[in-house]
């Protein structure tokens, strides 16, 4: 498996760390992505129901950085938005949701060639987590019933977006976030990266970066899961 | 909505509760609801990869209390298993793996009808989730498709397995359970039963009455969450 190196992601475990405002920790990190090439993000608020709300949200955080946004969720037609956009931010919430709106709106193809042809891509959480072939590692609860758990594929590996180490004192004795994806790879050969809470993917000239704080776990398939440290590149350990 | 009176379940929150052995907490429930009319229980490991070695743990346990056990995996022919059952224990373990498994071998539609005619249904964490009209409030994650999320509607309200509080220290940004039982709310209407671990649901004559130590919690739209005590009916809080 290899990357395409016209790839540009962006993929954000999670918009907020405890303690800091909307996409504050990645705040930096989204400015240099973007740089002032772009000018207009365009916002996909549908893992979320109170899509205006979130527009309203996104737009500001995004205005304070120096860029303009329009929601999908606005526009006549969403495919030619998707289309035009100069950069795509693609908000988390519930990814059933999200992933059903993106086939309902027949916008997921368009996503997937756009950003295929090196169009920048962000994604936090559920958008995050939709780069990958397919949503069954996401910890949503499936509130909505997209018509297959295929997702945009742009990555060949699966996301697990706020990664939770066990508690070691937890007396709760529903499976753990690592029994699950263990048991994801009972049925799957794609290795997972779970990004802990505070940690993002950058993806540029067909190298994955891992970046932010706490670091990720990489689980695959007849082997120990394996530790990675931030601002390490994750393509050996992902098979890349 | 009502429900039938021919109805016998017994669904389990959990098997296992810290400090304790395999259905501990719930043997003396189990005889109670068995009673010595049944004899043997046909078991359904479908929701764990290895089935053989499920099944022996539930043989063993279920043979100390007295009755013997035949796991439909073993079964040439499952549907004939179901129709010809005494009575029936549906094992914890993934949800999409336990529902994809009834559908491959066929055997949703017989489980339905012989538990809507009475026979006793003994569900435990996926076992029991798989009751309710959708899986659509399972914590597990999607590593298997089945061809819907509609499951055996023995029940017209949905169940949330391992219910878990939120803990007032967590400083972890995934949604709570709660707030993803609420997001469930924004899309359906059916209220949702929470059952912590260590509690279960025993329903008969039409009567649904939670059982076991730590209580309940139900969802409905358009109201706040109402916390249940044990040994409780809950016909009237799930508005049936």
């Amino acid at each position: 498996m290899s990357l395409s190196p016209a790839l540009r992601l962006l993929l954000v475990s999670n918009s907020t760390v405890a303690g800091r405002g909307y996409l504050d920790h990645v705040a930096e990190a989204v400015k240099a992505f973007l740089s002032d090439r772009v000018k207009r993000v365009l916002f996909v608020p549908y893992a979320l129901a109170d899509r205006g709300g979130y527009a309203a949200k996104a737009r500001q955080r995004f205005e304070a950085l120096g860029y303009g946004l329009d929601s999908i969720h606005d526009a006549a037609d969403p495919k030619a938005a998707v289309l035009a956009a100069e950069a795509v931010f693609v908000g988390g919430g519930n990814t059933w949701r999200l992933l059903k709106a993106l086939y309902d709106h027949d916008v997921l193809d368009a996503l997937k060639s756009r950003a295929e042809a090196g169009m920048p891509y962000i994604g936090s959480s559920a958008g995050s987590g939709i780069a990958a072939p397919t949503i069954r590692t996401t910890n949503d609860m499936p509130i909505c019933e997209p018509p297959t758990f295929r997702a945009l594929s742009l990555v060949p590996f699966q996301l697990n977006l706020h990664y939770l180490d066990p508690h070691p004192k937890n007396e709760h004795m529903g499976e753990t976030r690592e029994e699950r994806l263990l048991q994801y790879l009972e049925e799957w050969p794609e290795p997972v990266a779970g990004l802990r809470e505070g940690s993002w993917l950058d993806i540029a000239n067909g190298i994955v970066t891992l970046r932010g704080f706490p670091g990720a776990r990489v689980f695959r398939r007849g082997g120990a899961p394996v530790e990675v440290e931030p601002d390490t590149e994750l393509n050996d350990v992902l098979g890349l």
